[in-house]
């Protein structure tokens, strides 16, 4: 069922309220990675503590202990807890959110004051660090309770709240509390499904260092998506071990076996121009394509002309979209990101290095696990590395890997937000899967086993990360509309 | 003929004036790479023009223009042109040296002041910068002078000196000089052959920052040795160029050509583990090697596990010695330095790097040069970067080229030096070709067209461009006395 016209009105009529609410948490500071605003991000779980309870949620900081950061022990700031209903024939949905922040400095490049809210009238855009990751979207589900407070109304389905303060800074703690916190008569008991609001990055001119993780945004600027699968990683580091020390090319070079020479050929055996990986029993363990599925990729409102923009120049391996497209969602990519141990400055430098790692990683896709393909990783460089008969050594070191993640997008919670998104924006969203990974998905999918939706709020030029970020108004008003329609939807979906 | 035995016995009873001559010279601080130690540097010159003109020699400053160094405009030291005899019926040799030292502060690590010589009664030692490099030696000269002027004996050959003050910044404005100074009635007129003492770096435990050239000196620690070719030199970057910027690989990872790929595989086709330089026509450019030749490999005092020490393992790519060494010296050999623009520091990150540029080098030999090396080089990458079918950009760069030099060690000069080492010494030297190039051999080997031969003084161990650099009292003593020894032998060989 549709949200009422009565909720819908009421966001129209308190749009510069919600603003307001979005200006006073942009105001808190709540950078997660520094220790001088750990403060601010305690202060911002206040805030939202007292917004919820104002809006008749029960609140609980869980506390997730200590931290060491900059040298000091700190308090980890505590992931908000929040229950609303409790009505035993309703659905139950956990809504995840984050309420820290990246840094921001003015002098990084912003134009206005990062932590004041700046309103622009001419281009409708609130900016500020946290508009749109995550204040933005957090304080849309506020602005929904806000007004069925107001109005007096009952909530379509139960709420549970899970809210914390460290998703910046890699969610220290919150695996344990998820774990800690499920089975019966604990606070993730009885939930039906779950819905994260997240912005995505994809596809945008920025520069690769604000962009530390993709999310769900639309897939262009024209139409809405939603998100159902996530790639995982699998991180290596190839060491080749020669001399004790560097050495010098004009009186080594020539006697010795070089481990550069050893690692690029080892490097060169991983993948083609093309982007196919070489290492037997890679591909092998990818689910194969169904026939639906490959329908789902001809849909996608998408041109190769929208990822040549961002790449500056006519670079996707192939011209075909759904090859593209499929590439990046559904298939692994292998990278190779760089050498550590070699000469990497400007210059001239006659160096044989003698210690030389090469770093690669593959983004993982459904049958694939990190276990999996590390044993065919470190069987093939092995043999590789033998053929060489090089009388340095090798060590390949796995640094660090996470699990692809892909939920039914024929679920009932997928339907409710496909519905939600043709009544709110009157067009069928793009269903997709992304290329990065997010790491709190896949802690609620494999703990609590529940169906998972990534749903957007922002655009995806909003600059997450970046300096000058911001929540356009009408995405920050629509997309509180979004997530009542949602909850309405999810009520009746089956 | 041999030396007087006058002059045997004045260096044995001055060896005192002479380690005050050299502790003179230690403690001018003539560091040519720093702006704030020129003044020094002028204060060497004047150092050497006076010790040479008070044993006869004619000295003049050859002005060398004007340099920028830290931002500021400087005039360059000047190199010191000398003359001694004029008897067209003696031959006359040029002597280069060069009075200016590499940086050396005592927290870098050495026990007593760098710029104080210290002699260590019990290991027989002569501490301090530029002792072995190239101030002892230049002295050498100085004090074989001195015993002629004070035994009033006439030289056996006339002498033209070259010392020059920036050799260890780039040889500024030597060339030039050389050129300029060359034909009838000009400085460097009628001179029949050229020596240059060198220290040399090979087989040293020193880590590389502190060896940036080999120089000439004995192939173990037991058996002098005396050079006759060095390997030349070209250095390449190889730019892949891919999309406007750094891409995360969550997002772009499988879609796009990713410049890294491509530039691992160019770099994985340039030689093999072993060392064969797989770039045609660039082995074909080797000179054959003729039974003569190989066979004076066959009696260098050398073992593999004379390297093997250096290097901390085994991991010479043949356990061959001739072959080893034929390698080194004889043969050219690629070494892959490193990536710039990669991801090179410790951690994890998943960047694909929109440009990267793989650095490589050539060390050459005879009849290779750098312009024919360059064209096998250019046509070979560009025909194997055709064949990856890649949509990124290729640019290959030549950074610096460097010819290779070799001298006819049956020429007289060679016959007068060997002798001379074996008179001092009581052993026959080994003739050996160095890997590495020192550029102001090839600049007077081009320029005048005469037959030069590098002598050592110093040791091995001496740790040129190191901390407690050293010179043993013994190699100073017995290395003056084989420069004497030379020049007499020099005026009857033929
Ligand atoms: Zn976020
Ligand atoms: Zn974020
Ligand atoms: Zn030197
Ligand atoms: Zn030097």
């Amino acid at each position: 069922m549709p949200a009422p016209n009565a909720i819908i009105d009421y966001i129209n009529k308190n749009s510069g309220k919600f603003v307001q609410r979005l200006a006073k948490a942009v105001s808190i500071p709540s950078v997660s990675g520094d220790a001088a605003y750990r403060e601010a991000v305690f202060d911002m779980a206040k805030f939202l503590r007292d917004e919820l309870e104002a809006v008749g949620v029960t609140v609980r900081f869980a506390d997730l202990g200590k931290q060491v950061l900059d040298g000091k022990e700190l308090n980890l700031p505590p992931a908000i807890l929040g229950s609303i209903g409790n009505d035993k024939n309703k659905k139950t949905v956990l809504l995840y959110g984050h309420y820290d922040v990246q840094p921001a400095l003015k002098s990084d490049g912003w134009y206005t004051e990062p932590f004041t809210l700046t309103v622009d009238n001419e281009s409708g855009r609130l900016v500020g660090r946290g508009s749109t990751d995550d204040k933005g979207p957090v304080l849309g589900w506020i602005n929904i309770l806000q007004a069925h407070h107001d109005l007096k109304l009952e909530l379509p389905v139960n709420i549970k709240f899970c809210l914390e303060g460290m998703e910046e800074s890699g969610s220290e703690g919150l695996d344990e509390l998820v774990v800690a916190e499920r089975g019966s008569n604990k606070f993730f008991d009885g939930i039906d499904c779950a819905c994260i609001v997240w912005r995505r990055a994809s596809f945008r001119s920025t520069p690769y260092l604000t962009i530390p993780q993709s999310d769900n945004y639309w897939l262009n600027t024209r139409t809405p998506c939603i998100t159902y699968g996530l790639r995982g990683i699998v991180y290596f580091k190839v060491n080749v071990r020669g001399a004790g020390q560097d050495l010098h090319s004009g009186v080594f070079g020539g006697l010795v076996h070089e481990p550069m020479t050893d690692l690029v050929i080892l490097l060169s055996k991983l993948v083609t121009p093309l982007g196919k990986i070489l290492i037997p029993g890679v591909n092998d363990l990818v689910a194969p394509l169904t026939k639906d599925e490959r329908e789902r990729y001809e849909t996608l409102d998408y041109s190769i002309s929208d990822v040549e923009g961002v790449l500056g120049g006519k670079l996707t391996v192939s011209s075909d979209k759904e090859t593209v497209l499929m590439n990046r969602m559904r298939y692994p990519s292998l990278s190779i990101h760089g050498i550590e141990g070699a000469f990497s400055a400007p210059g001239a430098k006659t160096v044989i290095p003698a210690n030389v790692s090469g770093k690669f990683s593959i983004r993982l896709v459904p049958d694939q696990t990190p276990d999996a393909i590390e044993v065919c990783v470190k069987e093939y460089l092995m043999q590789e590395f033998a053929k060489l008969e090089s009388k340095n050594t090798l060590e390949i070191e796995l640094i660090h890997g996470g699990k692809p993640w892909v939920a039914s997008p024929d679920h009932w919670n997928y339907r409710a937000a496909i519905k939600a998104t043709e009544i709110v924006y009157g067009q069928t969203p793009d269903l997709t899967r992304e290329g990065g990974s997010i790491p709190v998905v896949l802690t609620f999918a494999e703990a609590l086993g529940v169906n998972i939706c990534l749903l957007p709020m922002g655009r995806a030029d909003d600059g997450a990360h970046s300096t000058n970020e911001k929540l356009d108004l009408s995405n920050y008003i629509e997309g509180t509309k979004l997530l009542g329609t949602y909850l309405y939807e999810l009520a009746t979906a089956q």
